[in-house]
């Protein structure tokens, strides 16, 4: 096969990946990107998925779509079974990957720490099988309980809990309450909802920890207003398919236990020889190369970076802002450049609770309340691929604040309530 | 249990069992609408989800949703596992249904008429995880070919055979080769899809047989500007994972055989004791009752009635009408009223074959091109229910027709493209 140049290939469509990728738009640098779906994923708004706010077209974007202007960069729908760091060339099931530079962008997976049941029979948040699969157990489980004459079977059904106060655990919290209280309400007129509870369970003293201490007394004084029971200072040391353990040995009766709580890198690059540390993560150095394979780079959440001393943190900007500087100094180091060192610009965190409610901690400022809810809301939109995604998503959480309504309550596929009666 | 009158049970919530609950609003009748999904299915537009034009939740709508104002209407996500005529009850797994009259709306199934390999290996067209399914296998085959360095296997991937010449079978044949020559082209740049086929089958010697004959030709022309191969006169013998067979011995390679060639009564009535017909359905007297189970209705496409002495075809509208007529003639014979009888209004058939071209045979009128396609999508518009669903098939439509692109290209859930590499 001629190629126009040097080969570079890129390992996940997620947002180190892409914005890698975009890197070497309009060069003569040969892209191979590899992801095993074929569409990018929005992860930010997963939890609104699981709560039946957004559909899940609406946060995925064809991968093919992104990279048509970029007539230099092909895509692969693939696994990476292995990799040949001495040959150079990546193995998937048909096809092998020859390259001159590898960017290795496979990000991160829930982490259970250990903790018994968790991984068997606990929801994770990190895909989007992951999002449609908590969504339909969520709406199977009000269908089941109206179903049912037992009571207690049906409070188990009806008690959410949620582990891990960081930002994906309190925003699912109140979108889960608010879809308890607003339509499901609505749509079971008959079933008594004083049964159903939104438990959050965080190990430290406070929610939102990476968070100034003043939004997470407000997230936690909204989360109660809306009536989610918020516990702090409690560790899970126990799930199973009908109850959840705490570190007291106090159990809570649910059959829905979503775990927020923990990241670790891919697991898949287990299979790939590279050294990972017990999060699963692989050290680079400040060029975020691995150590002994020169023009091979680990960026965002499976990378273990540090700047100045300090772990870089597993979110979005991280690796888009790796992805875009790895692909300049691939860049200069062909045209004979000197590499530039990386500097994480940090624009900040938000977190969105519920109706006019969210927090932002950006520049130094601390915003709550309705400022926040629309500086949250205006960056997520913008922040969105796609015109259609945006426009649908608008739409929706329009439809959601005026009318108290949500439209999409779809068990679907049709399998995942067999056995609901 | 309190019952504020007599009950009815209604089993489906396609569009016989919706007409016939929404018959009963603000009566005193206690109504349990049953279906085995929380949903809803505009199964006129299921093609188009198949051929990655719309999404699939904008066809479907929650059944709760639709029966909100019905205050006198329960909804039960069950399967009806057997039906007890003597004690007047529906038996499903965790709740039995008592009813005073029994309305059975359980629609229909594709009908392979026993050809070998058809039910094993063919895509059928008649439920929203099969449009899902067959989009899902469309694209992960192209995405298969791209990876695929043999020509034989590579053309097989690209050849999809659509078998029946009726409506879907045209529609599907025409949306799935504007797909392939559009979006997929521009997808797949360096794939050959001189490659790519769509072959549709009519064991008939024209297209849409139950429409006047100019019509079946307009459709014929069409269908071949855009590439589409008809094979009229043509039956089909064999199916398999690689290859279809006709009646006359030849064979086409390929990995996607679309079955729209018949329809049949759904299978699962053949646990409630009822008495089928071959072709699975249930004769039903005038009055829609079942002989010998007064109080039993049967309607839409699991009823076999005739009219005049002529069976009532297998769509919609016999079904939303005969739903109306069966819950009025209920409500009359609770009032002493005498039963009025059916009378099939018919509306007309459509079907749409691309851009700017349908067929639609409307009160003897005969429309062909632009007007009837624009016919065909203001009708398909103002049936399909709610107005977020309206208003987001609109903008999927208008983005097609304007930009010559889906928006809509996902492989989800993406374990049905495993093994894709």
């Amino acid at each position: 096969m001629a190629t126009p140049g040097r080969r570079v290939a890129i390992v996940g469509a997620g947002f180190g990946g892409l914005w890698a990728a975009r890197g070497f738009a309009h060069t003569d640098f040969h892209v191979t990107l590899i992801d095993r779906n074929n569409y990018h994923t929005f992860l930010p708004l997963l939890y609104q998925v699981a709560a039946a706010e957004i559909e899940p077209e609406e946060i995925v974007y064809p991968v093919r779509s992104i990279l048509r202007p970029l007539r230099n960069v092909d895509f692969l729908l693939a696994d990476v079974r292995g990799i040949d760091f001495a040959a150079r060339t990546l193995h998937t099931g048909a096809v092998q990957v020859p390259y001159d530079y590898l960017i290795i962008a496979a990000g991160s997976a829930t982490h259970f720490y250990g903790v018994p049941g968790a991984a068997e029979h606990a929801f994770s948040l990190k895909t989007l099988d992951d999002g449609v699969r908590l969504r339909n157990h969520i709406l199977c489980s009000f269908e089941r309980a109206a179903q049912d004459m037992n009571a207690e079977r049906r409070r188990r059904r009806l008690t959410f809990a949620i582990v891990g106060g960081g930002p994906t655990g309190v925003e699912f919290a109140g979108a889960l309450a608010e879809l308890m209280r607003g339509p499901m309400k609505a749509d079971f007129p008959r079933l008594d909802l004083g049964d159903s509870q939104v438990i959050l369970v965080e190990g430290a003293g406070r929610l939102l920890p990476s968070l100034p201490e003043r939004l997470g007394q407000y997230a936690l004084r909204r989360l109660k207003k809306m009536g989610v029971e918020v516990r702090l200072n409690t560790v899970v040391d126990h799930v199973d398919a009908t109850a959840v353990r705490f570190g007291d040995g106090s159990t809570v009766a649910t059959e829905t236990t979503v775990w927020t709580a923990g990241v670790r890198g891919e697991p898949t690059a287990s299979n790939w020889g590279l050294p990972l540390d017990r999060n699963g993560r692989v050290a680079v150095g400040p060029g975020a190369e691995v150590g002994g394979l020169p023009g091979v780079y680990v960026i965002g959440d499976l990378a273990r970076a540090e700047e100045n001393g300090k772990l870089l943190p597993m979110v979005a900007p991280v690796a888009m802002q790796q992805g875009t500087w790895v692909a300049k100094n691939i860049r200069r180091r062909e045209a004979g450049k000197a590499q530039l060192a990386f500097h994480y610009r940090d624009h900040g965190m938000m977190a969105t609770i519920g109706r006019n409610a969210a927090v932002a901690s950006v520049g130094g400022l601390a915003l709550t309340g309705f400022p926040a809810w629309v500086a949250w809301l205006a960056v997520h939109l913008v922040k969105l691929i796609g015109f259609r995604n945006r426009l649908f998503v608008l739409i929706n959480w329009a439809w959601d604040y005026f009318l108290f309504e949500r439209m999409v309550r779809l068990i679907v596929p049709s399998a995942s309530c067999r056995g609901c009666d």
